[in-house]
């Protein structure tokens, strides 16, 4: 607490002006929260329409990340997928660009900040270039959901420069609760990427368990307040195993972007020469959610998928 | 709780003696409680020996459990697989046997309770049989492990006549402190083997993600803080998973009996004709815990076999 402490006296003062890019429903309440607690805030969004909140709240429009990176003193993006992490921050117009432009210009580089669920081989590859070019960066993908972060209790996995990391816990801390530095460049990712592995097959269980429940004729709320206080207790079956008892399949997490994780999570294991079967059958019944339209519906639609595989040919489930 | 506190002044009187097969490490230190709450208890255990603390404490010892119900107001077994419930019950020395001596002498026949994680179908077999003969009984596994047991705060799930477990409530909570009626015979068992079932499929994602994390070089403990506090959360994790981490692969539950839960779990969901290839793929790799030689080890130790699966030949993990 005592270096937390030190570290936000220290830096408080230098850290002014924010950059923001992706202002997405994780993305636009984190940046709203910077906003919040009194920093500048530079945004560029791939829509602006969704970065109109901000701006009327005091937030300057950028057109490009560069410019975002040119007016700032740390840049945080939030984009969708890795192709998206390489061009906000890679590209010619992106993030890196704008560091270097300020460099030219004798300024002070910004630190660029990742926080995109991404590949962690992408994040040591940023991390290189940009050290290579005397900039700072730092993978910090998150974990907590939208109500995490509109709350600002989000889990914040972190990896690069240790000193880097301390630099900014007071910015992270804005944002989230619990928040550790897990390693060099990547780390963050790679924890992201366990994350995502043990919610995959524990979802699996979720929603077997939950329909062997329905078939033998239980009320599935009785079941859950059973077996949901013990040894079998998961936040999935807590949290989203309710939802599916109430036929609620509204998106805390999409599918769309959980099968992007799932596939991540493999890549990296089979780069690791690491054969993990549950995640790689959890990922094909997601996949067959995206066959089943189910891109845009929560994470616990997987029941759909499952109540399908177990319905006759035609009867919808 | 004003229900509960009628069931108890009611019936507390009527039920004093009360019979006791099985003395494993969940049944003693349950019997253990029962005796301690003033109750008469009469034993019978296969092995004798496992019972001598209780004898020493005031426990009577039968010879068979048809003897133990003929001295019993109820009777509850705690037993291994269900060929040993169908002879500690149904057998010609079973509880069953000595209920009907009961009635042949003209007293009141004694409620026989089945703590066993066994089959739902076994469970309504049993129920179907004594109801002909005027014998009440229900099925009740429980879950919470052995500090569970000690501690008297299992989980309890059961499966039978609502009035005869209200009659029984005061002794489940001697026992248990989530005490909830499923349904009629057998809803208990499906119960617990829904628990089984998501268990099984969190422990695979649990030590995937672990062994992912020992392969990135991660921390496994920090990794545990930080995915054990969100979305990714489970018992499963925060409990088993920091043994893992610490190589602790001493028994909380035994691999050998969590082999005989997932088979009837899948046995049962195949019989309410269900898929379910997560519970499949996990009890296959139990399976090859027990061909590793970790039969007697604690559910953590699929650890190994995931180890094993990826670790060179002749090389130990």
């Amino acid at each position: 607490m005592a270096a937390i402490l030190l570290a936000r006296m220290r830096h408080m003062n230098r850290m002014k002006e924010i950059g923001w890019v992706g202002t997405g429903i994780m993305g636009a309440s984190m940046a709203r929260r910077i906003l919040q607690a009194g920093y500048g805030l530079a945004v560029y969004s791939r829509t602006r329409a969704r970065a109109e909140d901000l701006l009327r709240d005091g937030a300057v429009w950028c057109e490009t990340p560069r410019e975002v990176a040119r007016r700032s003193d740390c840049v945080f993006s939030i984009v969708g997928y890795p192709a998206d992490v390489e061009e906000v921050v890679l590209g010619e117009e992106g993030t890196l660009a704008g560091a270097r432009d300020r460099i030219a210009a004798g300024e002070v580089a910004p630190v660029l900040v990742d926080m995109t669920t991404s590949r962690p081989t992408l994040a040591r590859e940023i991390a290189q270039v940009a050290a290579r070019q005397g900039i700072s960066s730092l993978d910090a993908p998150v974990s907590g959901g939208d109500v995490g972060a509109r709350e600002g209790t989000l889990a914040i996995m972190v990896g690069g420069e240790r000193d880097v990391f301390e630099r900014l816990l007071p910015l992270f801390g804005v944002m989230g609760k619990h928040i550790r530095w897990m390693g060099p460049a990547g780390a963050g990712q790679h924890t992201k990427a366990i994350n995502q592995t043990l919610i995959a097959s524990t979802m699996i269980g979720t929603v077997e368990g939950l329909l062997y429940a329905e078939r033998a004729g239980l009320d599935l709320e009785e079941v859950i307040r059973v077996v949901g206080s013990g040894a079998a207790s998961s936040w999935s079956v807590n949290n989203l195993g309710l939802r599916i008892a109430s036929g609620d399949m509204a998106p805390g997490f999409l599918i769309r972007h959980f099968v992007k994780d799932l596939g991540i999570a493999l890549d990296e294991a089979q780069r690791l020469g690491l054969a993990l079967p549950g995640l790689a059958l959890a990922r094909q019944f997601y996949q067959a959610a995206l066959a089943e339209g189910l891109a845009d519906a929560g994470t616990q639609a997987l029941y759909r998928v499952f109540q399908r595989l177990n319905s006759p040919p035609g009867e919808s489930p």
